[in-house]
């Protein structure tokens, strides 16, 4: 049962120039990782839509922030876990992985974040990231306020927020396209 | 039972510098719309925020696609009618007005989509957004298909996508956050 | 995109004779409302279900009990958005902007009635009515106490539970056959 | 196990006085039925609540229709069964045994009516009754139109809606009471 | 309506030879029951099958428990009745008539467990067994400790998630295909 | 964050004899695979159930029928993946990597199946087993008609529906325990 190693289920051309700044973004990307993620390739159709997609992941993910990457992570895994996204599974689960050193952890987020025994800080992150999306009607002072008792300051909780509604985004248009991750990621950091 | 006039229910210190560009942004918004909405007070917390939102906010919303600026208004609203985001509801229920001329139309996709007598393209996009929102992993090839029907190209379809997606990242932020809209939308385009 | 003006999507014809005391109820509605409600209309298909709805929801909404007006039409709003039906929001979305004189606390119980900041008793009447309507296999003495604690009599409590209930068989009942709200609600009392 | 012999979780006084026309209806039940229904018991709390119960209730179970009386019985029973509602699946599973003479077919209903071998026409009718119970959102032009192909009119349409809808009043008024059945029933028409 | 007298929806020769400890396992049913359990005769299609369901059925439901036979029983009602599974209903339904004496409590536990006033204990593993059925990710040390505090040992609990588990087992066989239950069983301990 | 090294979270005393046959049964496991999995561990605190879990499993998962030894594991991890059991995705996920040499196809059955493009026997396996899981009432004449067509014998379909019912039991035993799966499984055949 040889797997698809399409891109994205649907047939739009390539954008002809992405512009010098994602061009090098690409190629640091080709060069550190060994790969060019499938997500970027597939917003690489539409170089506005690329640009945009990067900065905002760099500054959720990357930038300084209240929150640990691999908090920022164990967010992205968890929320991927309840929309069910094979593509951020897999890519994020890898980079808990890698950040955390511990493959059964990893494993534990992705199918199911329960069974973790985790520190109480990171066990009400992941909580508020499960209800935000599976229920978000639902969140409140009472959800907020199981966060700062876990010493998470306001522009902590708008960072978490942040990126466990970002995911909610991502999530669907993986999704709504079929996007596949690349092969790489399964191998590593097993 | 006067209603919050707050922002947002985290207490964030205002960034002291915007940028240069931001700045002029917000000035436009104030001219042009005789206010400045709430979610870029909010997110003008933390000005790399801001810009990513506004940069990816204006690609998707305003840029040039096949989807007219009142369709993705449409899809706007219906995703937030299925989050049951109160911000979006209110802001983006009136731009459907204010583009559709039709408040009753802005009325049926807040309340419920499907009593809408919409044009068969209209109503395989809305349909495809509610689906996309409230059940991810159900959306396939025949999803897809039934959009090509009526006439959507692949970009389109992406550029639908996206949309649908990005509303479900905005109502989770605005959840997290309890955001209220400005009061001035409310009695606009009635 | 006009929307359609049938009332119930059933084709049934109307009753020949009402009754004297219908026809007389019929008169002083279009006397004090300027129009027949449509709900009245098409019920008007059937006297003897039109007399019995007339009486079953003037003793509910209009006779005397330890609550309020405003505090009924809220839960008529609360289970009407429970259940996205357009018919009830749109009447009773407009009876609550005229008894509350806040265009914008009706908005709020439309879209999402988690975001008013309602007084303790109006917070408990409105959490039960939601409730009610979407676990009833859930209610119990807990539910119950939670009312009693701000103040209701266990005949006060009869009486939500009566007026929650009930707007749960106008919604189907409107679900069932399409029913459309006249065209005047929409502009009243913003 | 013992279990409650109260009418309803609620303290409220009998009223003084129902009426003549209610106190010959409840003294024409004891001679006709043996019991006074719990339910009439607990209505009679507030006459004016009774009379609309008993009159809504006889034109929608007992008046000429479309719908046999049965017919009419199996939609209560599917109904409550779909709500988990206790009182109405032991007062019409015992109406469904009584008119159908088939105690099989009711104890169906009552726990899952997908297994019932129904003939088209009473397949048709329970099914709408289900899904307009458990998703109302979703009955539209292609529901009636199943209905329509089984011989129903839409006069014949508007009272199964009207009857499948009323019993989530009902179903909900006896949740929220905790009303209980006359004990008489269970042993009636095994 | 006459109702079905197949065994199951699936068309499977008879097994040519049960073996001797089956055959004679099949004649003590007959003979102390009157009947050979429908369950029974459809796995005996396959011996092995028969033997493993005979074996486990009997250690889970007869063999020594800190559980009475009673409350084992009523798990096997709940947990069916949360699956909506007709077979089990009625045969289970019957062995809590039969053991209980007391019909009103089998029809309690098929309809809706919450209206049965039970002693803390069975309300706690009624409460446990319908939670694991419905919502089994989140069972966790909360509601052990619910067991626990009720006089439960582990190993207690232990037997009642095994009991639970087991008839989401059956439950599944059954609803597969749709396995009918003997016709006896409706008459019995009324 | 070390994870838990416990077998389940009920403490119970070891059983003082399995019996020579499970003796032998554990010490072949630790021979072939080089450990005794948990699950065994854990039913050994009750020799009968051990017996009873090792030859019922032998006789769904191992013994001959129309169904391959890896679409059965197939099947396992579908339905643990509805039901987001750790242990039956990590101890069968390992058999879908060993039995297929494909890695990624078992990655693609834990996190959302639907993303994995199968032949179409698979796919109406696979689907049958989620919608047993999910959806059991939903189970009819169509979904086994679906399987028929793709060649499965009525025998065949008797087989898949025991052993995706099977799992909804041990997913529920492993989920009311906290059981644990072997830390061996994580690194095999990846």
């Amino acid at each position: 049962m040889p797997q698809p190693d399409h891109l994205i289920c649907l047939d739009i051309p390539d954008a002809e120039n992405l512009g010098e700044d994602m061009d090098a973004y690409l190629a640091k990307c080709e060069e550190k990782l060994g790969m060019v993620p499938n997500v970027l390739r597939a917003y690489a159709k539409h170089p506005a839509k690329l640009r945009n997609f990067v900065q905002t992941y760099n500054t959720l993910m990357l930038a300084p922030s209240g929150l640990s990457k691999l908090e920022r992570e164990m967010v992205a895994v968890v929320v991927s876990s309840a929309n069910r996204c094979y593509y951020c599974l897999v890519a994020h689960g890898q980079a808990v992985r890698a950040l955390s050193g511990d493959p059964q952890l990893a494993e534990m987020l992705v199918m199911n974040h329960k069974v973790a025994e985790l520190p109480p800080r990171e066990r009400a992150i992941v909580d508020f990231a499960w209800t935000l999306t599976t229920a978000p009607m639902s969140v409140g002072e009472a959800e907020r306020n199981a966060l700062r008792t876990q010493g998470l300051t306001d522009a902590d909780i708008f960072d978490l927020a942040d990126v466990a509604a970002f995911f909610n985004y991502t999530n669907r248009v993986a999704h709504a396209t079929e996007m596949m991750p690349n092969p790489e990621y399964h191998a590593m950091n097993r």
